[in-house]
């Protein structure tokens, strides 16, 4: 930095011409349809790898605000529903979600419903130009790379809800499921072109509600079949908090979120090759911190209202709530409308979390109030800022969501619980399920309190 | 890697030609103009993430430092002023470092001194080529985030030096003074286009001055006014040390700035669309590693001479002095030099620390030593590797921040402290600011030594 | 992602020749030549400081993985190798492992085996397009930056498999020569074009051998010479369990490590600025994240099946493991044979951590079957799905490298335990090498179990 910001990179510019004959950088010329491509397959790459450390987020975030008696099964989980995660979006969740118009069920006219069966497959080593699978698009790996993520998010977001009390491998099963066929299936019917795109004009530009509310809605389902946590609602209604055993790690897991979310969002303007595409990325981006920033805020502010105390944790589910209610829509708000689109979803959570409680829905982590209550919010509100939205058309989508992904849900939960079991024993939750389940602790020479 | 380095590229740039008619790829053409601007603000985004990430370094490397009964609060701390700065940086920030000749006080020709007032504004969605604020340089959104960092990052150098008895809420409202007025308005003398840059010829390529000792004054001036932890210093001049509580964070957050800093200065080349641009950013990243790796290993070297033990948190403290040596010119020096001028600011540090604490000057985590005595030798190290640079040039311009950033922020530490105070009581400072302010843990399950 | 993906990015193309007449996007151009030099170099800085980042995930997984009282000596040492990497490699190992055919000892063809001795220059500041030292490649401070972040990988490998018994500084001395010498020598033979590439063709894409493998050889000949921690190997042949201090950290250095290799496979690609060049780093990402996932979900199932309980580190050294495996490579698999490869991986870790602990060499934290065993896996596994690669051409390499590595490394320890011993007193070992060596502790409030 130089110079000033506005006279540097222009005198460049204007040298440029001098240098040689062969030349492009006349004021005013496009990127070869190759850059473009290349930028393109470059915003996925990037924005895939931010989002895949948001997996280390979530891991961090729980294995913070459980017991230390339950860290290394909350690791557990969380790096292997990474894992299984990347299997079944390879193995079937694709290209159930993105049938390209071969549905299974539907049409892209008469509305898709159900996707195409098949393994991804990917462009061949060293494509040309005109091999490529969408030359005006992206590389095919980079997007399959890229929406994986997403896939793996939506994962990660039910674990936190169910820790502490869930075992492990009927987890596990439902997070194949769920990877494998609930969030593709319901993802296809708007990213995929299918019905909730074509016939409700439903927007949700990252996944508000595609990624997020479904990540709640499941984690719902469970935690009412699973029930709360023992010790945590007394018969007198009493609410007994039960802390987390490391607040660095939670606040290392938010920060780890914040910073990935900017490829959640960021990459889902899915182009960066025009003047405008880059814009809207860069849009995207400020608008994104500053709805986390506006959801923090919040929560400090009325924590410290309410309760003449800030609560870290709420600081913290504040600026994730910021985050998932920016998400259907970072692009239309101003930095002040997106400031104030977080600082709703600081709000909500605040007085979520207790809501959740007086129904004695056990939530650890508090994923039901960020992912699902501001993924519902932020849906709304795209009204406020973008014009091609409707109420309805946001709305229904909504609930459709909804429907499929809690009836789905709760029958899996249902069955794992009527064959297998999804409890452990009462023993082993007061034991800790890492000792129980694993034999194995996560600090094993720190006593505890 | 499956060939040597030279010629994989090659070959691949001689195959090009063959593929079609209307090809640009011939030897020696220029980014298109659109490209250019899409690479300078890429740089920016990916510059800005990896500030942004330096927010959780300095939160894990402070939570790492501070006794484990201030590490929620710390944690608070790093989080809320992160989020403030993102709000106020908006709202008066941005426009007051980049007035773009709009002056409030002061011309571009006679020199800036307050630059304008009015909250940041971003292109519109979709915007074309013509309707772009800078075509010739980047977008809006990418430059407003990649600032952004810069000032959030000013604010998280003070909340270290200042931790384990300074309030919650009177530094938040430092934070908004600071983030808000002070940081920006030096900054635009410099990098806005003021006076510094225009009468002094100042140069200050990524900010050891603007960003790092601007940290460093605001955290010495809050310092002096608040006095030193209680049991630091003994009334017979004995030196207390008081251990943080948690060397793997401290040391993840070294590592966190670490990486951020790539983006810190490679960054702030401002563009990346030509051969020499790229190249520069490239020798950029490579002084900055080597700069850290020289401000380590001296520190590494000195301690294990000075006191026949190598210290941990000098050598983690040493390579931060490292990168912000090499803050203020990161592009001109060779790597020899570049990691010669780190090492220097590893020895200013293990020299430092003592120092300070012989002026009973209580700095928890070293953040004076680091940002600020390294920041002005970085910004006099300039005079030894790039021409431009002359002795006044750059010793008035730090007098000068020095000056204002110091009294200002003196005058508000001051006003806080005779308001609402500043100072938690000494029964809470000896119980620990989590459970006196917060009332909650950072480790509620492991038991204090 | 308001709409599908095949149609958002086509439509703003087709709609960019109506903006002016100078226009390049016309379909089917190429990237300019000094695109493609700014989306190579490009490519290294993204990949650079990815893999950088691995130098923390190795510190992370390291000091989760030693008890907490050796936990402060871990991160001491790890991020001190790092500095000398990056220091060495510039001193020397730059030139010596790319020597651009000026070789010491052989030719280009005849086969080259010691490259140039000299520090590495990066190209001028601001350097123009006939300047650059390669305009078909890429910036050389983009090369030498991301080849030194390898480097320092390799070192990163042996720190963990001696911890907990070594003495520091014969630890460092051991750094400088495996960073300054040994690796660049055989790295060499392999990517700087010398006689296991032009004589063998060698196929070792991103270093599954010639990284990885070279990690553990040094590491297993230093295990050999230092011998098991005390306690380790009972008389009767039994074998005790010595447990990690902190496994959220082991698994934050587990993702970290997983996010780091993105950069780490994928910039091996050394380009990105053709259509093919970008789907195949496409290819290697997508690879190199289902490897890992393989690799985990292997360990999850061996260890349940094997134990009735899954082990934690064992997932995370199965994800590394499948990380090394498909690292020789990670372009030509299809996504299926990724995962199975990398499950392969996974496999190996689990049967061989008990394997080496039957040989009583006790290696800390599995690196030598992550690092040694599945390298050599991966490099064999290159034969499955790339037709260029003979059973003879990759295993005579994986010897040679062996062979060198091994007895290069054996005489640096043994002429290291000659002179000034290398390893701590055994009292000094059951006191913890943070306060024997440092005097200092990593959790000091923390009571040890």
């Amino acid at each position: 930095m130089t110079l000033l910001k506005t006279l540097a990179p222009a005198a460049a510019i204007v040298a440029l011409p001098t240098l040689g004959l062969a030349q492009d950088a006349v004021p005013g010329t496009d990127a070869s349809t190759d850059s473009i491509f290349i930028f393109n397959s470059l915003l996925f790459l990037i924005g895939g790898f931010l989002v895949m450390w948001m997996a280390a987020g979530f891991a961090m975030l729980e294995a913070g605000l459980v017991r230390s008696k339950n860290v290394a099964m909350q690791l557990t989980k969380n790096i292997s529903l990474f894992a299984i995660a990347a299997v079944m979006y390879y193995l079937i969740g694709y290209n159930l979600m993105y049938p390209l118009g071969n549905w299974s069920i539907g049409t892209d006219d008469t509305g898709g419903y159900l996707g195409a069966f098949g393994v991804a497959v990917l462009e061949a080593v060293g494509v040309a130009r005109d091999g490529a699978d969408d030359y005006g698009y992206a590389s095919t790996g980079s997007d399959f790379y890229f929406q994986l993520m997403f896939c793996a998010t939506t994962a990660s977001i039910v674990s936190g809800t169910l820790a502490e009390r869930i075992k492990l491998w009927p987890f596990l099963i439902f997070t194949v499921v769920l990877t494998g066929l609930i969030y593709p299936i319901q993802a296809s019917w708007k990213w995929g072109g299918g019905f909730l795109d074509s016939q409700y004009g439903f927007l949700d530009f990252a996944g508000s509600t595609v990624v997020h509310s479904v990540g709640g809605w499941a984690a719902l389902a469970g935690a009412l079949i699973l029930g709360p946590r023992i010790g945590k609602y007394g018969k007198d209604g009493r609410v007994t908090p039960i802390m987390g055993s490391n607040l660095p790690l939670a606040t290392l897991g938010t920060f780890i979120l914040w910073l990935g979310w900017f490829g959640f969002n960021g990459g889902s303007q899915l182009a960066m090759g025009t003047v405008g595409d880059v814009a809207d990325v860069s849009r995207i981006f400020a608008n994104t911190n500053t709805a986390a920033a506006g959801g923090a805020i919040a929560a400090l502010i009325l924590t410290q209202v309410l309760y003449k105390k800030v609560d870290l944790t709420m600081v913290l589910n504040g600026a994730l709530a910021g985050l998932v209610s920016i998400t259907a829509e970072p692009l239309t708000p101003t930095l002040g409308a997106a400031t104030l689109i977080g600082a709703v979803g600081g709000v909500i959570v605040v007085f979520a979390v207790p809501f959740l409680d007086k129904l004695k829905i056990d939530d650890v982590v508090g994923a039901i109030p960020v992912h699902l209550f501001a993924g519902i919010w932020g849906t709304m509100a795209v009204l406020l800022t973008n014009a091609d939205a409707t109420f309805m058309g946001q709305l229904i989508p909504i609930i459709i969501v909804a429907v499929f992904v809690f009836v789905t849900s709760g029958v899996i939960w249902f069955i794992l619980k009527a064959t297998m079991g999804i409890r452990v024993s009462q023993e082993e939750e007061i034991t800790g399920l890492d000792m129980a389940e694993l034999g194995m602790e996560a600090y094993p020479e720190f006593s505890k309190g």
